[in-house]
C-alpha cells in the first residue's frame, strides 16, 4: 500500500467511525425521548436498532486491524487506529446503555406514574454535551476540548450520587412508588455509564494527539467507569 | 529485533499481563471477602491497591503499544497483542468494581444489620468462576473454555435480575431496609460487570486463537456489558 493510499484508507476509518458515532448519539436520544414520552414505539426502535450499531462496530473494527496488519503505521498514525478500536468499543456500549434504559422505560410505562424527585432529562442532557465534546475533540484533533470532558465527568458523579440519595429516601417514605424509584435510579446509572464512555473517548483522543496516556493521576479518572 | 527476540517479547507481555490479571483477582477476592466480613480494613485494602493496578494496566498498556510499533506483526501475533490490550481494560475495570463494591460495603457497616433476601456470596462464587475459567483460556490458548464463559453469563444474568425482583419487594415491605437493600442490589450490578468482563475477555480469546469476531451473533452478547 502507497503511503497516500494507507492515509485514504485512514480517512476512510475515520469517516467509519463517525457514521458509528451517529448511531450511538441516535440511539442515546431516542431513549432519553423515550423516557420524557413514556413511548413503548421509541422504545422499540431503540431496541430494533442496536443490531445494526453492533454490526457497524464489527466492521469498523476489522478495517481498523485490516489496517494495522497490512501497513506498519509509526507512531501518531498507529495511536489514532489504536484509539479508533477503543473509540469502537465505547460507542458500542453507550448503544447498549440506551438498550437498557429503555428497557427500563417499558417497565416504568406499566407502573402508575409517580412524581420523582430526580430530573433525569437534566442528566441527560448534561451527558448529552460530554457525548458532543467528546466526538468533536476527536473530529477536530482537539486535546484541550477533550480535556474539558473529562473535568464534566465530577458534575455527572455529582448528580448521579444526588439521585441515589434522593431516590433512597423517597422510597422510604413511599414504599409504593419504590419500582419506579429503582428503575429511575437504574437509569441514572445508565447515563452515569454512558458519562464514563464520553470520557474514555476524550481520553482516547489525548492519547492519539499527545501520546500521553492521561488514565489515572497524569489526569483524570473516576472509578466506575 | 530479530524474530526470536519478537517472541520473547510476546512472552514478556503474557507474563506482564497475568501479573495485572493476578492483582484484579485479588482485589475482586478481598471485596467479597470485606462484604461477607463487613470488614473495613478490607475496604481500605481494596481501596489503597488500587492506585497499583492502575499503574500495571498503563505498563502493560504501553508495552502493548511498543511491539505494535516496533515489529510488524502477522496476524496470529497481531491479534494476540490487541486481544492483551483489550483483556487489560478489562481487568482495571474489574478492579474499579472491586473498589465499587467495597465503597458499597462501608455504608452498609453503618447501618443496622438487615436480613436480605439477597445470596451475594454465591453471586460472587460464579462470577469468580467465569474470571478463572476466562483467564484459564488465555493461558491456555483454549478457545472451548472460552465458549463456556460465554455461557455461564447468562446465568449471572438471571441471578441479577432474581436478585432485583426480591430486592425491590422487599424496600416494599421494609422501607427501614431500602437503604441496605440498594447497597446489595448495587453490588449485585457490580458483579454482574465484572461476569460482562469476563465475557469480554473469553471473546478476546477466540478473537486471538481462531481470528472470528464472536461479539454479537456469530457467538454470544448479551446487553449490559
Amino acid at each position: 500500500m502507497t503511503r497516500i493510499r494507507f492515509h485514504q484508507e485512514l480517512d476512510e476509518l475515520k469517516h467509519r467511525i463517525l457514521a458509528m458515532a451517529g448511531m450511538a448519539e441516535q440511539a442515546f436520544d431516542l431513549a432519553v425521548q423515550a423516557y420524557s414520552q413514556r413511548d413503548p414505539v421509541l422504545c422499540q426502535r431503540v431496541i430494533s436498532n442496536e443490531a445494526g450499531i453492533n454490526r457497524a462496530e464489527r466492521e469498523v473494527d476489522e478495517f481498523a486491524i485490516d489496517l494495522l496488519a497490512m501497513q506498519q503505521p509509526m507512531a501518531i498514525d498507529l495511536r489514532f487506529i489504536l484509539a479508533v478500536i477503543k473509540i469502537n468499543a465505547d460507542l458500542e456500549r453507550v448503544g447498549d446503555q440506551a438498550v437498557n434504559i429503555v428497557q427500563r422505560v417499558m417497565n416504568m410505562i406499566e407502573l402508575p406514574a409517580s412524581e420523582l424527585p430526580v430530573d433525569i432529562p437534566a442528566m441527560a442532557t448534561s451527558v448529552r454535551a460530554m457525548i458532543r465534546d467528546a466526538l468533536r475533540s476527536f473530529i477536530e484533533g482537539d486535546p484541550e476540548l477533550a480535556k474539558h470532558v473529562l473535568g464534566a465527568d465530577d458534575e455527572i458523579d455529582r448528580l448521579n450520587h444526588d439521585a441515589f440519595a434522593a431516590l433512597s429516601s423517597y422510597m422510604q417514605s413511599e414504599p409504593n412508588g419504590a419500582v419506579q424509584a429503582l428503575d429511575a435510579l437504574s437509569i441514572a446509572r445508565n447515563l452515569e455509564r454512558v458519562a464514563d464512555h464520553a470520557t474514555n473517548i476524550a481520553e482516547d483522543v489525548i492519547f492519539w494527539i499527545r501520546g500521553a496516556d492521561v488514565r489515572h493521576g497524569a489526569g483524570h479518572h473516576s472509578v466506575g467507569s
